[in-house]
C-alpha cells in the first residue's frame, strides 16, 4: 500500500507515521470511529502488497489475456466471449454470477455473500471499450504490450514471459481498455485471491456489476435495474471508472456534472450571398450567434440566463472544507496548459466544476468563398449540476433566447418563416440530457469509507464533484444508495484515444485499496 | 436596341417616346449637351439591331468557336491558342494588335486609331476563365451548347447548324466564360462589322485590353502598365465585366469596394480540454471571439472600431440622387432571399455598399468530442470603400483589438507567450488587400457617357458603387483616367460556377451599346 503515497516507497514505519497524521486530518472532516477488525487496514494493505509482489507476472498475464478479447459492443460475439471469460474468472472465486440483458449489451452481475456481514457493497466497472482506429496505435489495441516506459518517453516492449520477480511499477501495459475499464476487474479478482491466501474474510457482502455498454452511455441500464428489482441493492456503491487525480493521489469523488447538448442555428438569407455585393445589408448569422452568446454568458463563464442558478445545489461547508484540503494544482495546471488567466474570477477549479457551465464546443456553417452564409451553427455542451432539471434548463434558455428577439423553431425554417420573423433560430436539443449528481459527504457510509481509506492513505483526496459526467443517473433515480466514484487508472491513460495504457503501480494500488475496503469496511 | 428596355420589344416609336423621357431624367443628373453626330444614337442602335438580326447564326458560331478554346490559365498552351485566335479576329478588323506579357499570363492589346477623333476609349475585358469541375456541368464547359431555355426551366439543346433566321432572345448559350468574360470580345468585333457595314465611322480612338489572368486577380497588370508607359492612356476606360443589374436594366457603375481579408485566432489551453472537467475554468476561445466581434460591429452592421469611418469618402448629393433614381428592389430582394429585416437600419442596399463592411465569413476550430478547443478562428472579409487605405484599416483594427485586452501575434504563439498574456490573438492579414474605388459622377467623360446612353436607354441605371470588387486598382493608382464599369452579362449567368451561360439578348444588347458608344461618344 505504501506505493500509494506519492509513488515513493517509504518504510512501514513511515506509513504508520503517516497514518497518525490522518487522525487530525480525518477528524477535520469526519467524526465516526473505525469498527473492530481482525486485521488492521495497514496490515491488510501490507499483506496484499506482499502477495502481489510475488505474483505480478501471473496477474499481468491474466490481465493481458482479458485485454486480448476485443470488446467493442458493435460485435456481439466478441462481447459474449468477454462475458464467458469474466464469468469463469468470477465463478472460480466462488461468485454466483449471472448475465443480465434487457435489450442492449449484456451486463455481468455476481455476488459473494458473507453470512456474518451486515453491509453490502456494490462495485461497478465496465468491460466494453471505445472503438479503435488501428492505424493510430503504436501496438495493436488487442495485442496488449508491456513497455518499459511510456510511448512518449520512448518505451520499448518487454517480453513478459521472460520476466521473473517484481517489475518496475512505472512500466505501462498498452491496450484498449487497459485503463478504461477492465483493470478494476482483474485487480478485484486478484485482491480476492490475496485475501484468501491470507485467510482474511470479507467484511461485507460483495455485489458486482460489470457494464457491457458504458461507452455507449449504458442505454439499457435503467431496464436492467427495473427488470431485477432489489438485485443491485446495496449500502454503498463504488463506481470504479475514470482516471485518478493528476497528483496521483487516491481520490473519492462524491458527484458528477450532468450534460445537455444544444445546437443553435441562426439564419441569414436563404442562400449564401456574395459578401461584397450584400455585406452591410444581408443579415450575418455568425454575428447573430456572437450577440446571442455574449447575452448568455459573461467573460468569466457566469451564465446570464435569468433564473439559471435558482435550482443549483449550494456548496456546503463540508464541501468547501474538502476543497480547501485538496492540494491546489492551479499553478501547475496553468503552467502545463499554458493558461494565463482561467475563467471563474480566481475561484478554484474544484469549486467551479460544482457550478453549471455553458461551453461553446464549435461554431460552423461558413462557406469557402467570399460569402455571407445562409446559416451558422453553434454547438453547446451545457454542464448541469445536482438539482438542476434538464427540462427547467431547457425552458429557461428558450425564454432567454426568445427575449433576445428570436423566433424559435425546431426544424429547418421555411422561407415563409424566415420572411415573417426578424430573427429565427433553430434549437436542436440532442436528447434529454443527463443529471448532475452529488452524494452528501456527511452520510454514514461515505464518512466510513473516507475514514477507512484515510487510515492508510493520509493524502486521500475527497472531491465534492468532478467536472465531467458518469452514467450514475439510472442508479440515483431508481435506487436509494450513496454512490462514490473511485477512480483507479493513471490520469494519463489515454482513455478513449489510441495507445490507451495502464501504469503497473495503479493496478497494485487498486488491489491494496480493494483489499482494505473488503476486509475492513463492514461492521462485524 | 429596343430589347434593352425591360426585355420587351416596343416599336421604334415607343423607343423614341422613351427617349424623350430621358430629357427630363437625364437633365436631372447631367447638364452637358450631346455633340453633333453623323447618325443619331437611336439610328445607330437600330442599324446595329438590323444588321445583327440578319447575322445571329454567324455571330453565335463565332462565339462558340471562341468558347470552345479552354482558357484556364494553368495551361499556357491553351492560353496561347486563345491569344492567337483573338489576335487574328482583331487583325481581320484592322486592329494593330500586340501580345503584352510581364511575368504572368499574356494580355492582348489592340488599337484602332481614328485620325479625326479627339478622345480615346480604353475597353477592358478578359479572356481567361475560372477552373471547371467537369462532373458538375450539364454539358461540357468547352463544348458550348445552345439551350432553348435555362437549365432550371428544362432547356433542351438546339442544333445551331440547322437554324435559320432570328433566334429566341431568351435562349441561353452554356459554356465556360460565356458570361465571364468572352462575350464582350465577340460583341465588340461584330459591332465593328455592323458599323462598317453601315459606313458609320468610329467617333473615338479605340484601345482594347483583354486580360488573360483576371480570375487570378491580374497579378501582373501593374507590371504591364509600367512596362508600356502611355500605351493604355485614354480619356475613359470602360471595364466590361461583371453581371448586370437584377432588373436587367443597363447600368453604369462608378465604383467598387475593396477587400481585405483577416483571419483572427484566439486561444484557450494549449490542447483541447474535456469541457466537463474544465468547463468554467479553461478559457473558451469561441467566447473570446464572440466578445471581440460584438465589440467590433453592432447588430446593424455599423463598425465600432474608433476612427474607422474617418477616411471614408462621403456620399455626394449627386450619388444620393442617383441612388434615389434607381428602381428600389429592396422588397423583391427581401422576398427572394427570405430576409425579414436587413441590416443597415432601413438604408438602401445601394447606399450601404458605399460604406465599409465587416463580414464574418466563417468561424471554425471546434472539436468533434466534448472539448473546449485550444483555439478558434474567425475569417473576416473587410470591404473597403474609396479613400480607405488598407494600411490605416489594419492599424485601426489592431489598436481596437489591443484595446480589448489582447496581446497580438502574427505567428502561432508559443506556450510562453500564452502563459504570460491574459488573452492572445493571432492576426493573419491575407495579402495587402485591394482599394475601394469611386469615379466621380460629375466628371466630363462620365457625364457624357451617361447622357449618351440615356438617350437610347431611359431606364439606364447609374450606380455610384457596386458592393463587390473588381481589379481596377492598378489602373487607378498608375494612371489618371476615369473608369466606368459596364456590366453586360445576365445577372444569372452562373459566373465562376458550373453551367455558366449567356442569354442571347444580352449579346445583342451589348452590340447596340458598343455601337452607340463607338459611333457617338467622341467629339468630332
Amino acid at each position: 500500500m505504501c506505493q500509494l503515497i506519492n509513488n515513493k516507497k517509504p518504510s512501514a514505519g513511515l506509513s504508520l507515521a503517516l497514518g497518525k497524521i490522518l487522525v487530525s486530518l480525518g477528524a477535520f472532516l469526519f467524526s465516526s470511529t473505525l469498527s473492530a477488525q481482525s486485521a488492521s487496514p495497514l496490515e491488510v494493505s501490507q499483506l496484499i502488497d506482499e502477495y502481489r509482489a510475488s505474483r505480478e507476472k501471473v496477474i499481468l498475464q491474466d490481465f493481458m489475456e482479458l485485454l486480448s478479447l476485443p470488446n467493442i459492443p458493435d460485435n456481439q460475439d466478441d462481447m459474449d466471449l468477454n462475458v464467458d471469460h469474466i464469468t469463469a474468472l468470477l465463478e472460480a472465486r466462488g461468485f454466483s454470477a449471472r448475465r443480465l440483458q434487457a435489450g442492449g449489451s449484456p451486463y455481468i452481475y455476481a455476488e459473494l455473500m458473507q453470512p456474518a456481514a451486515s453491509e453490502t457493497l456494490l462495485l461497478y466497472a465496465h468491460y466494453d471499450g471505445q472503438p479503435v482506429q488501428l492505424e493510430n496505435w503504436a501496438y495493436p489495441p488487442f495485442s496488449p504490450t508491456l513497455l518499459d516506459a511510456t510511448l512518449q518517453a520512448g518505451g520499448q516492449p518487454v517480453d513478459v514471459e521472460a520476466l521473473t520477480g517484481s517489475f518496475d511499477p512505472e512500466w505501462r501495459l498498452y491496450g484498449r481498455s487497459a485503463g478504461d475499464d477492465k483493470m478494476p476487474i482483474i485487480a478485484l479478482l486478484h485482491t480476492l485471491d490475496a485475501l484468501a491466501a491470507n485467510d482474511i474474510e470479507l467484511s461485507v457482502n460483495l455485489k458486482i456489476l460489470f457494464d457491457g455498454e458504458e461507452e455507449r452511455g449504458s442505454p439499457t441500464l435503467g431496464n436492467i435495474i427495473d427488470a431485477y428489482p432489489g438485485l443491485l441493492d446495496a449500502d454503498l456503491m463504488l463506481f470504479c471508472d475514470a482516471p485518478m487525480h493528476q497528483s496521483r493521489n487516491v481520490q473519492l469523488v462524491f458527484g458528477v456534472r450532468g450534460v445537455k447538448t444544444l445546437n443553435m442555428t441562426t439564419y441569414g438569407a436563404n442562400r449564401p450571398l456574395h459578401n461584397g455585393h450584400y455585406g452591410n445589408w444581408a443579415p450575418n448569422p455568425f454575428m447573430q450567434l456572437a450577440y446571442l452568446l455574449t447575452s448568455m454568458r459573461d467573460e468569466s463563464g457566469r451564465i446570464l440566463v435569468e433564473g439559471y442558478y435558482d435550482d443549483v445545489a449550494p456548496i456546503s461547508d463540508l464541501e468547501r472544507s474538502a476543497i480547501a484540503a485538496i492540494p491546489d494544482i492551479t499553478e501547475s495546471l496553468k503552467d502545463e496548459l499554458a493558461i494565463n488567466t482561467p475563467e471563474g474570477n480566481g475561484a478554484r477549479i474544484e469549486e467551479l466544476v460544482m457550478l453549471p457551465a455553458l461551453n461553446v464546443r464549435d461554431m460552423s456553417g461558413g462557406s469557402v468563398g467570399n460569402a455571407i452564409s445562409s446559416s451558422a451553427t453553434v454547438a453547446l455542451n451545457l454542464r448541469l449540476v445536482a438539482n438542476q432539471k434538464p427540462e427547467t434548463v431547457e425552458a429557461l434558455i428558450e425564454t432567454h433566447i426568445a427575449g433576445q428577439g428570436f423566433h424559435i423553431v425546431y426544424e429547418d425554417p421555411t422561407d415563409d418563416i424566415l420572411r415573417s420573423n426578424e430573427k429565427v433560430i433553430k434549437l436542436d436539443w440532442v436528447g434529454r440530457g443527463g443529471l448532475g449528481i452529488r452524494t452528501p459527504m456527511d452520510g454514514v457510509m461515505p464518512q466510513r469509507l473516507a475514514q477507512l481509506l484515510q487510515s492508510v492513505i493520509p493524502e486521500l483526496i475527497l472531491t465534492p464533484s468532478m467536472g465531467g459526467g458518469l452514467p450514475l443517473e439510472d442508479f440515483t433515480t431508481r435506487m436509494d444508495m450513496p454512490i462514490i466514484v473511485l477512480p483507479l487508472a493513471n490520469h494519463d491513460n489515454n482513455q478513449h484515444a489510441e495507445n490507451e495504457n495502464i501504469r503497473l503501480q495503479n493496478i497494485w494500488d487498486a488491489m491494496s485499496i480493494y483489499g482494505v475496503i473488503l476486509a475492513n469496511f463492514g461492521n462485524r
